[in-house]
């Protein structure tokens, strides 16, 4: 098996941009990725390309892929749309590696981009139900945040979890994202402002929900036998890992953690050989706070149940033993549903190249981005690393 | 990079059935690729899945993939949803291969579903607009008949091709797909059928367009370290190719030829180390008459320009040099878009095999699949090996 590279990646603003399409808004991030590789790379170069969107709002629900590379000029190679949800450019990325690691290709683009906030908050409720299940959940009226508000329930009850808990993930998320130029809610705010503002599905508050969003994200992933033309800091994928579950909630053994992600950062762990105490930091998928602490304990970032407690302990803010989304997650950096695995993955190349500005770690060398489909029917997890001896 | 072998291969019927869903149809496929493997195995020895769907009627745009597999017992390993329109399967196969071949899985599961004829005309055209070039088609009011019928009158104009020839393909697609008894449109049809047939968008008529169709399909490809596992007649997947173009016809520099299908085709040769002269069937994507001629010349079956007269001398036809589309292709056997691509390899299995009932050829070695997204917007081709020594 071929070791494969991270060599570049980049993204666009995230936010709400009425003047840009799902397309410019890809052109934007592959612009942004190519620029960020040091010895540059030629849109022709790239072999293979995988482009993660759910379609949101229905522009372009066939051959999505080859409608945004051949905008950006990358035309006849192989190009593959892939779906899991809001996991979907994490597969794509993970797809990237798997056609270097194959030999199928030696330098692959894997991206996403998602457009949302052009539509209304109905039509927003349908694309993202369509992600749920049919029958029990969506056909019933049940929403995302109502899914996660359950989770939210049982994790509380489970473990004495607290409202203020989760309400740390909101403040230190937005401290994150307002050092973040391109987030889309870039401003702090308090303790106080998340836990009493307006409920959203009981007991999440608006602050416990990420925002929809318009933005695109991409990763260069290069095989080991040509990463030498693209940079002399080369960040390896070290370990990947992915899992489904169940589509609905209620079919799952578990209310209170993602069974998937825990299989799914398992398996990388098991391939990077290395466990959670290794990680410098970490890009989890936040779209409610809830979330970000089951993914703490399916991580192994904690013990099971020791999420709220953790996060309250401030390990988690930059300046903590584990720094979670330095990149202001999905919660502050925003949440465009395809884009977003790919965006986890530029926040890694980032910090890990130093190139996080104001949010930049102190020479991390090991960082794992976790990205997760539905509510858990599907979950991907990449670990980068930084090579030995690499400047 | 590991060898990837197809092991079982197995499909539902195709046709329209208001008692079926897109979940019952998947897991028939399923069912029938488990019982084709010759010394069984088990739903938890995969380690892997690839699902294509286009997602026609929006039952489940989001997480189709781990939909699908819950349905037929398979639980947590990674589930992918792979989409380019109406090559979602097939790029599925390639995604199988790749998993493969990087190591990443040893028993991967390639399938695709599409439910279409619960659907209005209308509807149906909404859905397959959608892989369309948006502006200067889909909204324009051009449909995919009227995208294939500009190519048909561009083919006709260059290289004198008539409305007899193309007739030709219908006539040999029902004659093979009369012997299918997974077909849904199992009945002969005679020249003057198909040339006097009413008029669906000039110059093709109803019999040189395909139907829409309710089906599934399934394949196992697995790696060279575990066949033997499975059987003593591996069928080795000894080429893949695909390629991308511009969605949009008016886009590309040919109106009368899918360069993708070009490109993917001289990929798969290359790597097969083989030609077209090497060929026993092939199984070409037939959405309507035209393209099918237009693939002989993409695939080199015959000099550019000459698919007319190819056709109209029987070669394709099963007691010719090389036969096509001996399922009865998308024309005849039918075309449930996400499963068309694996149902081309459910046959070329069957045809290797010597599972093909009535339309079986004589010992075949070689065979290949072609599968067209939109009108050539994506392209993927995979040529199969009968083994040397196996049974």
């Amino acid at each position: 098996m071929r070791d494969a590279y991270v060599v570049g990646a980049g993204q666009s603003n995230y936010g709400s941009f009425p003047d840009e399409s799902y397309r410019s808004l890809f052109r934007t991030a592959v612009e942004n990725t190519v620029d960020s590789v040091d010895n540059g790379i030629a849109i022709e170069e790239i072999d293979e390309a995988y482009v993660g969107t759910l379609g949101v709002g229905g522009r372009q629900l066939g051959l999505a892929g080859p409608a945004v590379t051949e905008h950006v000029g990358l035309h006849g190679v192989p190009v593959t749309r892939v779906e899991n949800a809001c996991a979907a450019s994490g597969y794509a990325v993970r797809q990237a590696v798997m056609a270097v690691r194959s030999g199928m290709a030696d330098v692959a683009l894997a991206g996403g981009v998602e457009v949302m906030t052009d539509l209304s908050g109905d039509a927003v409720r349908y694309w993202l139900g369509v992600s749920g299940e049919t029958e029990w959940e969506r056909l019933s009226g049940t929403t995302f945040a109502g899914v996660y508000a359950q989770m939210a329930s049982a994790h509380m009850r489970e473990y004495g979890t607290t409202k203020e808990q989760l309400s740390h993930v909101a403040v230190k998320n937005h401290d994150n994202g307002a050092k973040n130029p391109k987030a889309q809610l870039g401003f702090t705010c308090t303790l106080e402002d998340a836990v009493n503002a307006p409920s959203v599905a009981d007991p999440l508050t608006l602050y416990h929900c990420c925002p929809t969003t318009d933005g695109a994200a991409a990763a260069l992933i290069v095989s080991e036998d040509v990463v030498e033309e693209f940079t002399d800091e080369p960040i390896r994928v070290a370990g990947v890992g992915a899992a489904s579950d169940r589509v609905g909630l209620f079919q799952r053994d578990s209310y209170n953690a993602v069974p998937a992600a825990e299989k799914a950062g398992a398996s990388a762990y098991e391939e990077a050989e290395l466990g959670p105490e290794a990680l410098d930091f970490a890009e989890v998928h936040d779209c409610f706070a809830i979330a970000e602490l089951m993914a703490y304990e399916d991580l192994g970032f904690c013990e099971r149940g020791e999420a709220g407690p953790f996060v309250e302990s401030g390990a988690t803010r930059r300046d903590g033993e584990l720094p979670v989304n330095t990149s202001g997650g999905l919660k502050s950096k925003g949440h465009p549903i395809g884009a977003t695995g790919a965006g986890q993955v530029v926040e890694a190349f980032d910090q890990l190249r130093g190139r996080a500005g104001e949010r930049q770690l102190d020479d991390p060398k090991v960082g794992l981005t976790h990205n997760v489909g539905g509510s858990g029917g599907a979950a991907v997890v990449h670990i980068f690393e930084k090579e030995e001896g690499s400047a």
